[in-house]
Formats: C-alpha cells, sequence, structure tokens
C-alpha cells in the first residue's frame, strides 16, 4: 500500500488534500474551511452546539476499528447529542492530533467516514484544526445545530407520572465491545483470526453506530415534544438517573419492559452475562431516552422503534427498577468508563 | 499543597466542580453546561464557530507554562480567530484529557484562567467534555461568535494596491518562547533560577497573549471594513501569504514598517537574531494582519495601535520586501512549525 508522509505535505496541504471532497449542503453555511472561523447564517432559529473528545487507548482501540468506521462515530456521537436536545444538527468541526505513526492514507480513510457521516445526516463540516501529538490519535468533534424556538429539550422538565421512554434496542454496543476485546486477546494469545460470524449487529453497534434522526423527525410529525430527553452514552442507569438528578424527580423502570436486540441477548447468554446489566450499565448505544407526559401515550404506542419502560415518581420515591420476578432493586449509577471494563 | 484526586469526583462531579463559577454573561445563552448541548438564541446575525486543538509537548511545555495562563491562552487563541472574521466572540466549548498526573486543583487552575479570559472578553463557556489521556494534557476549545449581516471579513478579498496593516508589535511572543526554552535549558544543565528580570512584556507575549478585540470595535466605530484579515499565528508572512494566496495578489513589504516591541528587540539582538526575521517567521502574536482599500487610510492612520506595513499587487509581481538597506527580498512562508525551533 502506498505511504504518503504527512510531512510531505505539510500542514496547510494536509488540510487541503483531507478535504479536497468536502461539499456545502446547507445554504446557511456562507463561509467554509479555509478561513479563521466558518459563517452561519440564521433565520428567526436557535443554535445548538456540543462537542466530544475520542482518545486512541481510552475511546476507541486501533486494533479492530476501521479508521473509516472511527470517523463516522467521531461525527455520530456528537450529532446524537444534538437530536437528543430535539434539534437538527447543521455544522461541525473536527479536530484531529496524530503521531508519526500515521500516513495521509490513515488519515484519509477516517476523513471517508467523518463525510459519509456529513451525508446520512446531512451536515457540514466547516472547519477544524490538525496537529501532531506525541502518543496516538485524538480526535476533537464540535457539532452545531438547530432547533425551532423553544422546542429545544433539556433534562430538566421531567414530571411525576411523566412516561419514561427510549427508541431502538439497548445493550447491543457493550456486547459487541465485550465480543471485540474477547476476540483481540484470543487473537494476541493464540493468533487466530476473529471469528465474528453471526455478530454483524452487536459488531455494528460499537464501530458504526447511528443518531436516531428518525425519532427527532417523528416527534415533529406528530407534534410530540418530550419533557425531558438524552442519549444513551453513559448506559441506560447512568443516563436516567440524569434525567431524575436535573427533573427533581424519582423513576421506575420495569425489567420486563427494555428492548433487547435478540443477537445481543444470545451473545449476553453465552458469556454468562445477564442482557438486563448489559443495557444499563452498558453505553454507547446512542439511543434516546426520554420522557413524555401521559397525554402524548396514543401518539408514542403507534411507534413500533420507541419502547415505554417505566415513568418518572417524585423524588422522595427514589429510583427503582422492577425485576422480572417482581422485586424492587434500587437503580446505581453503574455508568459506562471509558478505558474501564464493566465485567 | 493539598491533592485531590480525579478519580474521587468522577466525571459528572469533576465537571461540575470546575464549572461552578461558571457564569452566564449574555442573554442570548439559553442552555449552558450540563445538557446534551447548549442553545444560543439569534436576532438576525450570523454565527461564526472555530476551533484549535492544543496538545502538551507540541503547543506547550508545562516546565514554564503556569496552568491558569495555559486556560487563558486556550481560550484567547480561539477568539482571536472570531475577531479575525471581523466578529464578536460569544460562547466557547472546550474540552480537556489529562493524564492521572494531574490533580483536581491543577485542573482548577486550569479553569481559573478559562474563566478569567471569559470575564475579559464578555464570552460564556457553554459545554465541553472532559476524559483521560494516555499521556499529558490535551485541549480543544471550540468558539462561536456572531457577526452582522455580511459583515464577515475573509482571506478571500483583498485586491491590489490595497495597504497592508498589522496591529500591535511583533515578533515578541517567538523571543519570549526563545527566552523561556533557554532558561529552561540552563535549569536542566546547572538548577539556576530563571532569570526573567526585565523580560515582562515578552514573556507575557507567549504565556498569556491578548486577542485584538479593541482594534474590530475601532472598525465598527470609525466604519471601516477590511478587504481581508487573518490573525498572526503563524508568522507574518506566512499568514500575509495565506491573505495573497486566497486573494490573488502579490505583496509588497517594508521592513522599516514593521513594528516591534523595544523589549523584544533588544533581546533579538543579544542574541544576535534578526529581529525582522523573528517577525515574519515567528509566530503566536494573535495580532491582526488585514488589509483596507486606500480610501480608509486616513481613518487608520488616526490608530497608533495600526501599522501600514506595505500594499497589495497583481499577483504576477510577486510577493516581496524591501529591506532597510533597500534591497528587495522574495517573502518565503517560514511558518512557526509547532514542535521545531525557527532558529
Amino acid at each position: 500500500m502506498e505511504r504518503t508522509e504527512i510531512n510531505s505535505l505539510g500542514e496547510f496541504g494536509l488540510i487541503e488534500y483531507l478535504t479536497r471532497n468536502n461539499e456545502t449542503r446547507n445554504a446557511s453555511t456562507l463561509v467554509s474551511i479555509g478561513d479563521d472561523a466558518a459563517v452561519i447564517d440564521h433565520f428567526g432559529r436557535q443554535t445548538l452546539i456540543t462537542t466530544d473528545l475520542l482518545i486512541e487507548g481510552i475511546h476507541f482501540d486501533l486494533a479492530y476499528t476501521p479508521l473509516k468506521h472511527l470517523g463516522y462515530k467521531s461525527v455520530v456521537v456528537n450529532l446524537s447529542d444534538i437530536y437528543a436536545m430535539n434539534g437538527t444538527p447543521t455544522q461541525i468541526v473536527i479536530s484531529i492530533a496524530f503521531s508519526n505513526r500515521f500516513s495521509v492514507e490513515a488519515l484519509d480513510e477516517f476523513y471517508e467516514g467523518v463525510n459519509a457521516a456529513c451525508d446520512v445526516y446531512g451536515v457540514d463540516l466547516v472547519g477544524g484544526d490538525t496537529s501532531s501529538s506525541q502518543k496516538g490519535f485524538i480526535i476533537n468533534v464540535t457539532a452545531i445545530g438547530e432547533v425551532a424556538p423553544d422546542k429545544f429539550v433539556t433534562r430538566k422538565n421531567a414530571k411525576p407520572k411523566d412516561l419514561i421512554c427510549v427508541s431502538g434496542e439497548l445493550g447491543g454496543a457493550f456486547l459487541g465491545l465485550t465480543l471485540l476485546e474477547r476476540e483481540k486477546a484470543v487473537y494476541s494469545q493464540t493468533g487466530a483470526q476473529p471469528d465474528l460470524e453471526g455478530m454483524a449487529v452487536i459488531v455494528g453497534r460499537i464501530l458504526k453506530p447511528e443518531a436516531r434522526k428518525d425519532i427527532v423527525q417523528w416527534f415533529l410529525e406528530n407534534e410530540v415534544l418530550p419533557t425531558s430527553m438524552i442519549d444513551v452514552s453513559d448506559g441506560l442507569s447512568s443516563d436516567l438517573l440524569h434525567l431524575c438528578k436535573q427533573s427533581g424527580t424519582g423513576c421506575l423502570l420495569y425489567e420486563d419492559k427494555l428492548p433487547f436486540n435478540e443477537e445481543a441477548k444470545q451473545f449476553a447468554y453465552k458469556l454468562k452475562l445477564d442482557p438486563t446489566a448489559c443495557a444499563l450499565s452498558g453505553g454507547e448505544d446512542y439511543e434516546l431516552l426520554f420522557t413524555i407526559s401521559q397525554s402524548d401515550y396514543e401518539k408514542i404506542r403507534t411507534n413500533n422503534a420507541i419502547s415505554v419502560i417505566g415513568y418518572m415518581t417524585e423524588a422522595e420515591e427514589g429510583k427503582h427498577i422492577i425485576t422480572h420476578g417482581g422485586n424492587k432493586h434500587e437503580l446505581i449509577a453503574q455508568g459506562w468508563n471509558h478505558g474501564k471494563s464493566v465485567i
């Protein structure tokens, strides 16, 4: 494979090269890459901004993460935060730093993933920064979005009796990561090639997650405004406890209602793990966790991609989960600590 | 000195702790830290966004950089990019990553500097991310700004005969860095404490630079709209060549007209360095380099903080500097390569 040294391009040449396919998709993008700042026009809308730092060895392992997927995911995890505000992402800026172990081709692969995500979600990459690093690959993405005036949804306004809802399925990303880590260990000990047969869904969930643009679009079309919302990045229990804390409520979850992917569930059993524990404590599912007023229940129940998993309570009632067996357990904030395994 | 382990707070506790003095200064900041994204209101203005990554060992050396200054500078270098668009910064988001060598107190010092810069420049810190790192301290700041419709100034619209102007004085940051690097080497070899006597200005230029908010304010009050603008971060020649390239012009600079700080000049002589080379190739001065139509000359000459240092030419006339002795030399893009010394 051809290898072009980054030094041969220089910093500005590198930026020009990496962004040569960058398109402007929004009329509001007046000035994009190549100046001191990007200019974004507004028409009575409100702007959203969010940022995330991703560091090799902490957030990702290049032993099993293709750079293209990494580029895609770096964008998606930020867009997920914009959707979690009930907004629409419009622009991103991206900073990367890399040690001299990376070639232009490697960075190009990364940007292919970035561009693919921009295409899928209709956002413009409007700026960034590149640098060398002393060790590994470092990525920071900031996303900008917009939302109709006063239609943004924070973590603060859930009320007791509001229904707790979650999109999609939980636990898949955690089990995908567990699988990849296991195969990596096997490979390093025995040299055996990874066996990912029949595991496409859970591997995809960790390596190339999607943000729930469709759910936010559905809210708009069906005139549902959640009372609070967050994306599931740290694990269901940790993220739900954020909503409770900031809204000043308690909560009651039902284990029976938690949505699992069947492949994830089977793999959990194979590893003798409790799927519920994986859903509660595993992170990176990037589903939307939100609360709605009970009056919106009739609308929500028509959407198969949304599960009602419990309801908010008065703060003094505490935060609990009712298990399959009917027992009531306290919900514990066992977040997803990057760099630490939950099991 | 007390040392609190970061782990003892947890990620969310740490964010709460570090941002406990965070104030909202702009009415447009509807939602700040503590949610998935920040909400910024707009009233027919255009939004600016810029981002910069700063990495220990590449962009800064903690052997002689107080963390408070580093926090201040991390913000200022981003605001400088907003001013370089003729805009007003309004919000920032900041991501940091740190190895376990850093204590809560250390990070707190860093945020003190961040907050000080926010105070001085009237911007709101509205979000961010924190993470562990495998090595060293990593910072990414994204700044958002606004500008009256179509009053933003890019690098693209300089015309031949436009006057080239620069704010303040040049070369000080480079000489400050040279001094600090020299004193660090002396200390590591002999244990002798640094001798920074009489060097407050140049040390301040590298450790705690300021962005030229005043110049942008002056443009507004005096109805001057530069035809192109950039901030001097890579060195005068490199940054001027950006304006030429993107505007499709040549340029002619006059060495006689370049503004130096007297302390910087004397230190350059002491080191047997050419002050002009320091100004052309040294970076991080964060002054504004811009071009104006000749019809604005009468206005510009009344401002003592602005020097006219040359003019733009047709592209085919090339890019040159006329020296003190009257010789004409080609202007070379000898940028400031972070991690490499110019001398």
